[in-house]
């Protein structure tokens, strides 16, 4: 083990940097990773070019980063699940306390969270990093690296199917076809869906969800009407959908999405958009439609899940990794994921190992 | 049975009229019935003033009514669970098709549905009306008429409460202190609710709300900020509740129960407003606040349990009753209404008998 | 249309006869059907055999087959979702009373169901035949009439996995590979279960479950003990199942079922045995694995989910089908099914179309 | 604070001792109760008469007791929400691992639990305790430290309530009138059942729950018939009970909680009997009567609920309590709950204070 510990670090608003930091020292409860693999998510991007979201703002220098895996190097003193060399995927948020949350089984909504790249908290676009080994799953042999970094997006797909209810013969309409729509997507079939239809603006982005397995692909218009669209949904199913998950936080694409959803059925908000929204509250009350958060960090219990689901090949996200940088292009890594090419950007942090 | 068959006729906007109405002849599955006592809801108040209710439309003469009970005086050739002389309460949606909706448990979604004084639909404000004897409920000895009129606005509670999810220890705000919003704090607490706060512009309301069972009340104003209405129901419960039931409709009481419900909550909306909303749905769907709609009309499979209530005293709907008029002065019980005089009006249909 | 009626009627205990019946005419919510193909279940034999299954006792003739697919030649004068020339899936129970069953979503459990070749209620094996319009099912072109007669038996499978609550991730144990056995393993992986494990006394059907997906195969002998079972399970799988679907009704088989299952999971009842079962209640109470029957005949709301499950090709249940008779030949394919041999046997009905 | 901290201790089967114990030091997470109150559960009375309780045996010394409540005297290095002289109620099972029973929400089920009075771990039956400061809650001015005892019991009631899903307008059997048949009929009203029945061998034990607010008694013999037994229920209630609460763990009582409960309902095991059960199980599958144990330790989530239900007077457990002793007179006490007299023997263990 070398001293190298080169890490990209946002300073502030625009203000992204590669630089060296000290590797840390895991104490009894967590263990040390070589990082592998890392990709970036929106998320990332927002904070770089806007130097907040919502009430998180980056008051001092924050390590981005929290899609990861990586290989353990060192245990802590207490740990007994895992041990040097083992393959681990990292859940990003940890929960400092036992609230009344995690007592209950939502550890996601814990207001004193740790969440990695979320300020204050570090992420982990590094070669060195520490976390609770209780949040670091081992990947099996069969499934790669990458793989395992992509379980985060994937477990906000799961998460959002699960939210939804996804369930054996649903009809899902899923708005958005980037990295977050196309987990969705993934997700929905493996949990029974019998058809999917997916919606955006770029007819790239639908090639993709078609050769991901969309059965319906609805290309819209900024200026399109969210009553024509939810039309054309039913049109193209020939049933209203019972299922709809929006992942563009649009303030058209949500209209459109309740208007879409059956009587009965629900909305998930995975997307986030402006503070303020303007929606047909109404029709979505009287005829008992749900509008349901699915807050894109709240991933609960998802990793042994998404571990079995790679493991046993009912899903298969390596489609989404269109780019690959080494860490030291990470400035070149971001701006490519800026510019919206490809679908997910995937950082490589181990010298040694540059295989997906 | 004499020939008087006087009846509460809408035959359009502003236009609500007395008239006779030949007594109707009951199907095989029907009950002919002698109406007791019908209450009169908000929404035959607003078809009366506004001649609509969304695309529900008053287009040709409909007669009023749907909180309804009465006396079995006749029954159809194929009905055994019902004889004459059965006081029973009247559910007022009755399923026209055996749909998807129907088979699996939420017939009062069906979009076929019949429901009384709803266009096309006429209702029961009148001396014999015949019904579905599927959907009369037989009335046991210690339950009053009125109680089974008060049916129909508790099913509303019932329903509300149960999307809500209430359950041992919630913490309940609700929104409003008219009939809704009092039913559902009777529900609330008979579902084991450990607080119940209510608000409302009216004081005289929130102590009728006290009287029924209310741990709190916040008195409103029209200029309050939603996100410091939310703080004070924070303040005053000494948690956030985990559940609001929004009776109002009034976009600003909508805004404030989003703000005021905990992570991981639920807001109902049982209160009908315009047709476009503006509300924090961000800030809803990062804390996963659930917004889900209760139809005031969609209250399935409310009635048996709702005459155990009334049976086992379990919670005591007579207050609500604070007028009565009969049938022949039935326009000045809607002016009653329609002027927010008390909570519940009451129109006792039977010449012979105009005890509750 | 000709007078041919050829009818399957079982007298009682052994008398199997094919005689012609008259053909009947369709009431006014009613189809009349061409019957194509019906196949022989478990329970029609158990009938032929026994002359009853519990309290159902054949006390007069009564035609047997309730797994049914048929062409519609004459529609009731109510009917307005079907027309001659439809082919059709026919849901086999129809409730004949609007009951609290009913209006809850549950008519399966409506104790009045007509059930189609239960005691005294006559089964569909023969040329022509009415049934309730609203529980005939529209089949897409995309479907045959074989994968239409199977929806009753995937049904079953269908309902069962939903009793277990099977959820993208599931691990879980199948009990038995006979026809319920391997569709509740079709139906698993269409829900997402990541791992089933299948077991059974015969190894041709265990490589059946092989050649229809199951992960992996358990070889018991009735000698097996049934915590020794439950280890391998565990050994096999690499985890406890949290679900466990009993097919067989063999008490030993329910004894390893609830031994193998994780804390907090569920064992589900499908196969029917002894009227009284000595079971380690103690170590499924203290585990709070869930024990919960799924009647065989209680599948409710799922013909609409099997249709687009196969309009979809999310499930393939063609490979069941092991022998076809026409239906002159009913005798020999009842004996085919009683000596166990093959998977499932179907009758062909229709003279002029012997295709699956 | 002096040096006393007598303990009682099981050293084996039958050898219970009263004996000087050091006062511990509490860990950084830990804090030092001061114990007030402590109430005999069956099962500590188990230990000390049968030496186990199924595969938890006493091989070392044991300090008994986990029905509890006392004051803070000292708080751990990072424990924030406590400080020296809250009132506190202890819940007895603290999760040693973040497995993935915690991370879901089922702590209780963890493998690894701490659980007072449960081999190999120590209760709080002394003067002096050191718990985990995130299972210790604060209670209210107006519950006492008897009330906050009592949590544990009234949290077994809870959980079984839940997992039977008792909601507005349930028919509840509940099976034994022992403390938590008690709890478990105080906790069904309090969630909006709206009659229980009750059953005992005992007319004293029958008067207490009558006192407690049950709607029926029914009083059983040994030679009762299962079948006929659930009649009777049926009988007096006017229809079969959704559920039915088994709290005796007698073979022949859950023989007749089986039959008594409506097809679709529940059956909860609370009462731990033998290993192996002989039950109708056949009748139970067919009418989807679900079976499900309610671990008498599994109370998860519980204590802030209860505490809010003796806050806010939703229900009165103070009845329960029938005798009190000084701690000097513990086996005394032990005696007279192993004599079954009365409901619930309360240990005083603070010498300075032995008001309720």
């Amino acid at each position: 083990m070398d001293k190298d510990n080169l890490t990209v670090v946002l300073h502030s608003k625009g203000d992204l940097r590669l630089e060296q930091r000290p590797i840390p020292e895991p104490g009894p409860n967590e263990v040390l990773l070589q990082m592998h693999s890392v990709g970036i998510c929106g998320s990332d991007v927002h904070y770089w070019q806007n130097g907040r979201i919502g009430d998180f703002v980056v008051k001092q220098p924050m390590v981005l980063g929290h899609e990861a895996s990586g290989r353990v190097v060192k245990v802590g003193s207490a740990v007994t699940h895992l041990k040097a060399g083992d393959r681990v995927a990292v859940e990003p948020g940890v929960p400092r306390e036992v609230d009344e949350f995690f007592k209950s089984g939502h550890y996601n909504l814990s207001p004193s969270i740790f969440f990695c790249a979320t300020p204050p908290d570090d992420g982990n676009l590094c070669r060195y990093y520490k976390h609770s080994a209780n949040f670091c799953y081992k990947l099996p042999d069969n499934v790669t690296y990458e793989e395992g970094a992509l379980i985060e997006p994937l477990s906000v797909g799961i998460h959002a199917c699960r939210r939804a209810g996804v369930t054996l013969g649903s009809s899902v309409f899923v708005c958005g076809a980037g990295p977050i729509g196309l987990v969705s997507l993934l997700v929905a079939k493996a949990m029974g869906a019998s058809q999917v239809i997916i919606s955006d603006l770029s007819s790239d982005r639908l090639a993709k969800a078609k050769e991901m397995g969309a059965d319906f692909l609805l290309h819209v218009k900024k200026e399109d009407e969210p009553k024509e669209m939810a039309k054309k949904v039913e049109g193209m199913l020939g049933c209203m959908p019972q299922i709809s998950i929006e992942c563009s936080g649009v303030q058209s694409s949500i209209q459109t999405a309740i208007y879409a959803t059956r009587s009965g059925g629900v909305v998930v908000l995975v997307g986030l958009g402006a503070e303020m929204t303007t929606i047909p509250l109404l029709n979505a009350a009287v005829r008992e439609v749900d509008i349901r958060g699915s807050f894109g960090f709240g991933i609960y219990i998802c990793w042994p899940v998404a571990i079995s689901m790679l493991a046993s090949k009912k899903v298969d996200v390596k489609p989404l990794v269109t780019h690959r940088f080494s860490l030291e292009q990470a400035v070149e890594a971001f701006e490519t994921t800026r510019q919206g090419l490809g679908v997910k950007v995937m950082l490589k942090c181990d010298k040694n190992d540059q295989n997906p």
